[in-house]
């Protein structure tokens, strides 16, 4: 085996390292570059511009905690926007649910879905239900024309730089609100509490959110390929709360299968450390 | 500034590193080689043997989760035995209690003591409280001459690897439970979930913990220096549930200052995605 390996800065002075048996693809598209690399520790993976998306051995984690908590508070959520998650692991896991009538998925860059569709089928295995109507779009463009539609608003989104900016920002979350029902739910991937620039940028989004949305919340997981591996979600909604609504029995009577999200962790995923509040709380 | 990084395996395939400053210290003592840095991104920090025991940047968060929760289930804690700690963050944490009266330290290698003194001071300023006693001597040589002394002991081991890997074994686990008193606490460093030969190393601790204590559960936290960042300790007693005897509002009113831990949190972090549930239950 070559000695090839892949190395990503989480800051500029900390780099994580993973050892690759071969690089399955590269290419640039319109908006990134893309590559898949076969790692021996964590499969077979997706970058975007260097940064790391998903493995296929800790994907489950982050696809689990961005879908299920939502389906568990809301078990009448029949209507999703997806935003970014072009691998499908979002698709996957909200096909998990009968109840779901239709899925719009926007992406911006289709070869991200043509790349996961041949190198991830794990994963893109979520483009095959027909609920799932895939748009190659951009998310904001596509957001602020609807009204009043979705049950749920995902946004998997790469981080506040490049292609993935936009997602961020107040006038996206003010347009998510108007898209979304009476009881609706956004969740949006909310970034890391632990270095500087990420806590910065988990701040900023939660200032954004909470001036949007009248129940604004921040969970946590633990993704041990992301920065710090102390991952933060977002669970906004104009009526639900996450943990006071959340349907324990209802969602354990549905016998869906995870590996890493229970009704149990659900609530304690809510449960933040002093630092994390306090980064929320200033912002 | 000199390009000088320090590389840690958190697997043989999986590489964590960190720009150095400059090396602070370096020596072999009779039992390992000990160094400390100082990085730009995580303060100075300590390595035992070429792994990363403590960064000033996030150590509080495993001082405060080794030492906090214990505290929060029994208010009557007042004799504790502390295995390993060389460094003081336990020590520091544990004299927060007005009410604690008696800490026994036994640290194998006294040259981290004096190490961490010279070098860690934030940390090795735990040794300064009187109630604090150091011997150095062998942690299981120590605890099998004890009977019924201790109400709180806490192991904050290396790896089960060297010199740490009597306190993994059930031998080690029975002499702590003779040397707890009725409402006996046992807390140790319980390794980390996620890559497999840190898994069995949890397993295997959490079997020998389960056929000592008649009550064993595991909780986890977000330490991002440490494999995974996915980090979990184990909570086991005599008698005393780690949630179902939580005395919240006494700790709430003792008004101790954490950076990470508190009682929603300590909850919270008992409930454990079932990927880890599972390697427990078959442990």
């Amino acid at each position: 085996m070559d000695d090839l390996w892949y190395s990503e800065y989480h800051t500029k002075s900390v780099r994580f390292s993973i050892q690759i048996r071969q690089q399955l693809h590269f290419e640039k598209s319109n908006y990134q570059t893309i590559s898949v690399f076969d790692s021996v520790e964590f499969g077979r993976f997706l970058t975007l511009d260097g940064v790391m998306m998903l493995t296929e051995h800790d994907e489950f984690i982050y696809h689990e905690m961005i879908v299920h908590p939502a389906m568990a508070v809301n078990p009448e959520i029949k209507s999703v926007l997806v935003i970014g998650a072009g691998d499908g692991g979002v698709a996957r896991e909200i096909a998990k649910y009968s109840q779901i009538e239709n899925v719009d998925l926007i992406e911006i860059d289709e070869r991200v879905i043509e790349v996961c569709k041949e190198y991830l089928p794990k994963t893109a295995c979520g483009f095959e239900d027909p609920r799932v109507h895939v748009r190659i779009q951009d998310g904001l463009k596509f957001v602020r024309r609807i009204e009043n539609t979705y049950d749920l608003i995902i946004v998997d989104s790469t981080d506040p730089f490049g292609p993935g900016e936009v997602l961020f920002t107040k006038e996206f979350y003010g347009h998510c609100f108007h898209a979304l029902k009476e009881n609706g739910i956004l969740i949006n991937q909310h970034e890391s509490p632990f270095y500087p620039e990420d806590a910065r940028a988990a701040s900023s989004a939660h200032r954004c959110i909470s001036q949007v949305f009248p129940v604004s919340e921040v969970f946590q997981a633990h993704i041990p390929t992301y920065p710090s591996g102390h991952w933060l979600f977002g669970f906004a909604s104009k009526k639900l709360h996450p943990t006071a609504n959340l349907q324990d029995e209802h969602w354990n009577q549905l016998g869906i299968e995870t590996r890493y999200y229970n009704t149990q962790l659900h609530r304690g995923a809510f449960c933040l450390p002093n630092y994390v509040k306090e980064i929320l709380n200033h912002a």
